[in-house]
């Protein structure tokens, strides 16, 4: 088989990794899936992310299908983050890892209290 | 509840991803699974790991208590890893991860080939 220039391997944990593979992208999806669609909402979260990076995660998102971008009605008018079918559909990832990190990582809270504002 | 300092909040994802949320630990987990022992095993899978990032990430593991060193019986006498019930108990997280590449990523194979040496 011709392997793809852009991916390390055809392994489809390597390739879920090169687009999930870090320490916010499935933070932020947690986040979309509990109704936030802000880039403010998403700065209040518990883990204080940067705005940069942030920024970077929401676009990487965008570019690979997660998540989708409108303008949402309110005023002022801003620009609010949905995901797609693609993006929801990584709710079974996001709950074997909260499972995991339930039963092996002490003080862990299965009820996420968002951050004071 | 007082915040453990090394958390960056007690949400089992984020806590997790403190400890996965890279583009090696899984790959290196599935190596392991994989039977795969040795340093130079690891540096021979298709994606291609870095040696310092390898050696990096091993540590890391050994810190987490996924995986453990011991000295095997061959000659020459070589560290060799493998990984502890902690450890392989991650085999969910990488079964719901392979699942989503192989459903959502083109040109994924459920098949690991070994890089030719």
């Amino acid at each position: 088989m011709k392997k793809n220039p852009q991916k390390r391997s055809p392994c489809p944990i390597a390739c879920t990794l090169d687009i999930l593979g870090d320490k916010w992208t499935l933070l932020l999806i947690r986040d979309m899936l509990f109704g936030r669609t802000h880039f403010n909402e998403f700065c209040r979260s518990p883990e204080g992310i940067a705005t940069n990076i942030l920024a970077n995660r929401l676009e990487k998102m965008l570019a690979h299908g997660l998540a989708e971008k409108h303008t949402s009605t309110e005023t002022p008018i801003r620009d609010a983050y949905r995901l797609t079918e693609k993006g929801r559909s990584l709710r079974s990832v996001m709950e074997a890892v909260a499972k995991w990190g339930l039963a092996n990582i002490d003080g862990t809270e299965a009820r996420m209290k968002p951050k004071a504002t």
